[in-house]
């Protein structure tokens, strides 16, 4: 049966790796870097190794780094004794987007997941509270994401972080800015009714 | 504010170049590479680099090939008097996979799409239409999607081979093969009343 050309198979198998990329999708992407003017190929090609040559990740919270250690950890105004973690690098950039935040940051890299069989060794976790103790944390931040696997995870660090008597805080869950009520799923909805406040 | 290292940032912005490819999807692609493996970054990046070397357009039929000529165009057992005028390369596939045409194809690489600015002249048609003459053509299939864009190339198409005498037939279109009639939508259910055949 007639196929593509052996270096075009090789190219949507390459892309299929990606996540969420099938082999239709890998077709197509594939289809538009050969089609266009071949400079997308070039400089695609040129980044991805420039990448693994020049990120690594900051030897203290673990986000992405163009050094040893990232701009966060080495501003020296920022307060070590708060910490956030967080499950990956761009949570952090979503975070300081807020611009609110002066502590530090903590990036595990994973989720507890027994269901997807991903257990707790897969995240930084021994270099947390490594590093709660030597940096004298006060308050630890669980900023991971409100799903199943960011609720488990965040329960985990609480429970140990109860038997290092070091405060832990989880961010708040209710009812999204403009969301409306009409449209709230259920555990949203009781989150927020459970967590009402008084005016 | 704190942003990521630059090569990451350069990372993200190559891979929004591709389609359907958003910043957020880009960062998530970015992230995947940066922290599996590596071997990806550098499979990714030669097979790139391979694919804009080894591949090229078929002189005769514009499908994707690594030599001047694709392997169908070589294939002298094939009927050179039937061809198939299909809008990418993966449309040829999808024709081959079938298994019953043993004629030739022409990839337009393009359809006409007016409402998006997209003329003619974008297609591979003056290649089209010299090929039909050179090869003593003797039946055109249409076989461009059942899309206005592709109903609207095939009729410019069929148009000019009117004035050549040469015989254009389109796919026939109607219910899919397992389709309930429930969920047909009304264009398609439409198409299949009118072209309705005897038993």
């Amino acid at each position: 049966m007639y196929q593509f050309p052996e270096a075009m198979k090789k190219l949507i198998r390459e892309l299929s790796k990606l996540p969420s990329v099938g082999e239709k999708t890998a077709s197509r992407l594939a289809y538009h870097i050969i089609s266009n003017d071949r400079e997308l190929a070039k400089s695609l090609s040129a980044s991805l190794l420039e990448s693994i040559e020049k990120i690594s990740f900051c030897k203290n919270c673990f986000n992405l780094s163009d050094g040893d250690f990232c701009s966060i950890c080495k501003d020296t105004t920022r307060d070590k004794n708060l910490l956030c973690v967080v499950e990956k690098p761009v949570d952090v950039i979503a975070f300081e987007r807020m611009g609110e935040y002066k502590g530090m940051y903590h990036v595990l890299h994973g989720l507890w997941a027994p269901l997807k069989g991903l257990g707790p060794e897969g995240m930084k976790l021994k270099e947390l509270f490594e590093r709660i103790k030597k940096d004298n944390v006060k308050e630890v931040i669980l900023a991971t994401s409100s799903t199943v696997e960011g609720d488990a995870t965040s329960l985990l660090i609480a429970d140990r972080l109860k038997d290092m008597k070091i405060k832990a805080t989880r961010l708040a869950q209710g009812m999204s800015k403009g969301a409306e009520l009409e449209f709230a799923d259920d555990v949203t909805l009781s989150r927020a009714f459970t967590n009402r406040f008084d005016f």
